[in-house]
């Protein structure tokens, strides 16, 4: 994805000089995967798009993913001081400018769609909507409210897991997806984008769950434990390692028949599928 | 604004319940002023047009200004216990469920857009464009930047205090004009609402700056003397009182100008000058 990275150098340009750009870019420089942006791409591929008609979107949900990680190792969050490795936002640059680089991120995100020169006006204002829904009250930051909500708490049940992951990991994921479906023009399959992105969403989690007790800090790029010193709801909590492998698989084949029961080429998102799942 | 207030009432109502939408809430209903809908407002009055066609803008507009004070709040930033004469929203809720309800509030603000039936995807777009912008990195969060790095530097000069000023406030003053000129139609006059919203912007945070010492904080709603405690750089780093009031005259005569020299109807815009004039 070289030249997507050469997009959001370019795109940096734009901002005025700022220990806030600066922070901002770190954050975003990180190390990420842009499993979000692969997933957008990915749709793109399957209707034989070029991946620069989703280069906007895919910076856009990005910085709301990097927006989302710096507010969340803040030290009244969950308190992280590493992510992907490297000292988290606000152990490089302060407190007060992560919270900063946090907001203009998020600001930003909807400026990039605004720029966009590959869509239309209506386009633009569906994909705005969809990144205020899904990271809004109602989408991501309702995760970060139940998975605050539910630390220290036993009486939760695995209803409420499932809704963290939801929330918290899978509504960003249907976002990517329902980007490129817009960008495409396929709001036909709608109902399987969300499916698509809900059970990968969850696989995903609870893959994360598991490697916080399971891959050293080395790998995470993160305290090994961390999930466990926060006294986090996990599927940990419900489930031992046997049985998260099961579920594991199960989710992973209802995913491939998902995608195999569709009737235009699903094979991009299946390469994501598989690199998600050997990671 | 009655009907204004009601309308934010309903809104609410699409949010989930959390204490995310609780904090929301309590800092949007905190007694604020609303000047920035109310500027909107007037231009649709100039124009004879039904103030709910700008409910949404405004309400959006208002989300962002509480946003930034629920941020600016915090610890790590300003630090202040007391706002509108109440506790600051971390302190009525917590640290954490202050960051996400500011998170949410910046969010929601675009999804307001979106959801405004009064609005083509054109002017949606046009919008979002400018809140963006006036917003984000290169708009009131490089204000935010400025404050905080001129914090406790004596090596600041005028210029950098009149950037403060432009960035940190009068920047949401100009959008709030200009989504009322989006509204309205009215883009030739865009010059004059850039003009008009900067010494508009300009005054409001010199009267500021001046309240911090003068008035109690039975009459701010916040500690007296607290830019000072913060060593915030303000109009009274470099200017006496009698500076400052003839400053104040000075500015308020050439916003009278501005307005008298217009072609349309600008005595709706008038009377917000008076009311924030005798504030």
């Amino acid at each position: 994805m070289r030249s997507f990275e050469v997009f959001i150098n370019e795109y940096f340009q734009n901002f005025y000089s700022s220990s806030i750009k600066d922070a901002a870019y770190y954050s975003l420089m990180a190390g990420g995967k842009r499993f979000r942006p692969q997933l957008l791409f990915a749709v793109l591929d399957g209707f034989n798009l070029p991946r620069e008609n989703g280069f906007h979107s895919a910076l856009a949900i990005e910085m709301i993913h990097t927006y989302s990680l710096i507010h969340d190792d803040l030290p009244c969050m969950d308190n992280d001081d590493y992510r992907r490795g490297k000292p988290s936002c606000h152990k490089a640059y302060g407190e007060n400018t992560a919270v900063l680089a946090g907001d203009a991120l998020l600001t930003e995100s909807f400026k990039v769609i605004c720029a966009d020169p590959h869509l239309t006006s209506k386009q633009k204002i569906a994909i705005v909507a969809k990144m205020s829904q899904y990271a809004g009250i109602n989408g991501m930051i309702y995760g970060q409210y139940l998975d605050l909500k539910y630390e220290n708490d036993q009486t939760a049940d695995v209803v409420v897991l499932q809704d963290i992951d939801y929330y918290k990991t899978a509504c960003l994921f249907i976002l990517a997806l329902e980007m490129g479906m817009v960008i495409a023009h396929d709001e036909a399959n709608r109902e399987f984008y969300r499916s698509f992105g809900a059970k990968l969403g969850s696989l995903f989690q609870i893959q994360d769950d598991l490697f916080d007790i399971i891959k050293s800090s080395e790998e995470t790029g993160k305290p090994q434990g961390s999930d466990l010193k926060n006294n986090k709801l996990t599927a940990l909590s419900f489930y031992d390692r046997d049985t998260i492998d099961r579920l594991l698989k199960k989710t992973i084949a209802e995913i491939v028949e998902l995608l195999n029961s569709q009737k235009f080429d699903t094979s991009f998102l299946l390469k994501i599928v598989e690199k998600i799942k050997d990671r």
